[in-house]
């Protein structure tokens, strides 16, 4: 432990700054529709790369590999990998749950100028394995991190993002040129949209409901919250 | 695709807001050291879990669990944990990179006057399994969104946060009274701190090197690039 020689609360952000990062936050959705037909500029893209890139990877292995996918027959092959994992999901559901799932919008693959594979080295040697003995997972973690961090950048740049995991990972390889030691961990649809839902879309469809977080925290040990 | 009725721009953020978003994603850093014996107040945290609890999730499942230990007892059990596991991963080093992995600090299980770790119901009926059937691995993954959010948002606070994934997932589950249905994700380590280093310790350390950007972006198919 260490003595407190600066304040903690001089490390903090201005109480702007911390209102802006929450917002981002709060105001992040998972948009699957109202995409422009606009390209995002070059330089937006690089932002939203650079904000990827920064997040944090086990041993500072840095896994993550980018595919920005503009290419309509590319993007319409993915989009036909998505048809068959629907359908083949939409046998799960049956009576008005089937009728729900149906009427779902999913993604925004052809809609969407840009989409994004971000694969994962998993078995790199960069970061000489280090954190990854006891839970090996935390590589693909690394990953995921990359994700949120773009996420919550394109929010702040009037970004809509939409991540699609209904698509059979070995199809979607094949059809990027992703060599097999490559896992794919996300595929996301991204451009401008006419708006920013105040719900998530699976909220205000009925398809779920918001978990309060005061049943889904517990203190020193595990204890089962009603939402459990 | 949508006709432009409203200017894409309209739905950025200030430049202000923007840039603090920014900040937060490049100043945060995985933080193993200098915490202070200051405990956070309990409204501080509850923002961070607010902030973990907004991340997207698979069908909107919301899988996170919440355990916050500061108990010592607990903390003590679990820095058993990772002292065994660190010695068990120590043996795959040898030469000058064993030396460099005995000098790393690489935990704050008992300087952090709180840990959290957040485990995922990944089985959960919430969400009805909608986005799993072909990726069912993305319970867990909106687990790490969970991760990331309140990591950037302690950040902006002034909170430290370090990851530890040295650790056996099934005795940290024992430790915890985790049931075996639940998936431990992340463990982490929270407090004020003295500082947030300018650059990630394990590049100071000279344990790893930064990837550059570009290296890691392809076009349309996947191209290795000299980092991978």
């Amino acid at each position: 432990m260490v003595e407190s020689v600066v304040k903690p609360e001089e490390l903090a952000y201005s109480d702007h700054e911390r209102a802006a990062v929450y917002r981002a936050i709060s105001e992040r959705r998972d948009v699957r529709r109202g995409f422009m037909d606009r390209p995002l500029p070059d330089e937006l893209l690089q932002r939203l790369l650079y904000a990827a890139h920064c997040a944090p990877s086990v041993g500072f292995m840095q896994p993550s590999r980018f595919i920005v996918v503009r290419d309509i027959a590319i993007r319409k092959a993915v989009h036909d990998i998505f048809q068959d994992a629907r359908a083949s999901a939409a046998a799960n559901y049956s009576g008005q749950r089937a009728e729900q799932y149906a009427a779902l919008k999913l993604e925004g693959i052809l809609e969407a100028p840009q989409n994004l594979c971000i694969v994962c080295d998993t078995e790199s040697e960069r970061g000489h394995k280090l954190g990854r003995a006891s839970m090996p997972e935390t590589a693909a973690y690394s990953t995921v991190c990359a994700v949120q961090n773009l996420w919550l950048a394109a929010r702040a740049e009037g970004v809509g993002v939409g991540w699609v995991s209904i698509l059979d990972p070995d199809r979607l390889r094949t059809v990027l040129n992703v060599p097999d030691y490559l896992l794919p961990v996300a595929y996301l649809c991204l451009g401008y949209v006419d708006r920013f839902a105040p719900e998530p879309e699976l909220v205000t469809a009925g398809w779920e409901k918001r978990v309060p977080l005061q049943t889904i925290v517990s203190y020193d040990t595990y204890a089962e919250g009603p939402a459990s």
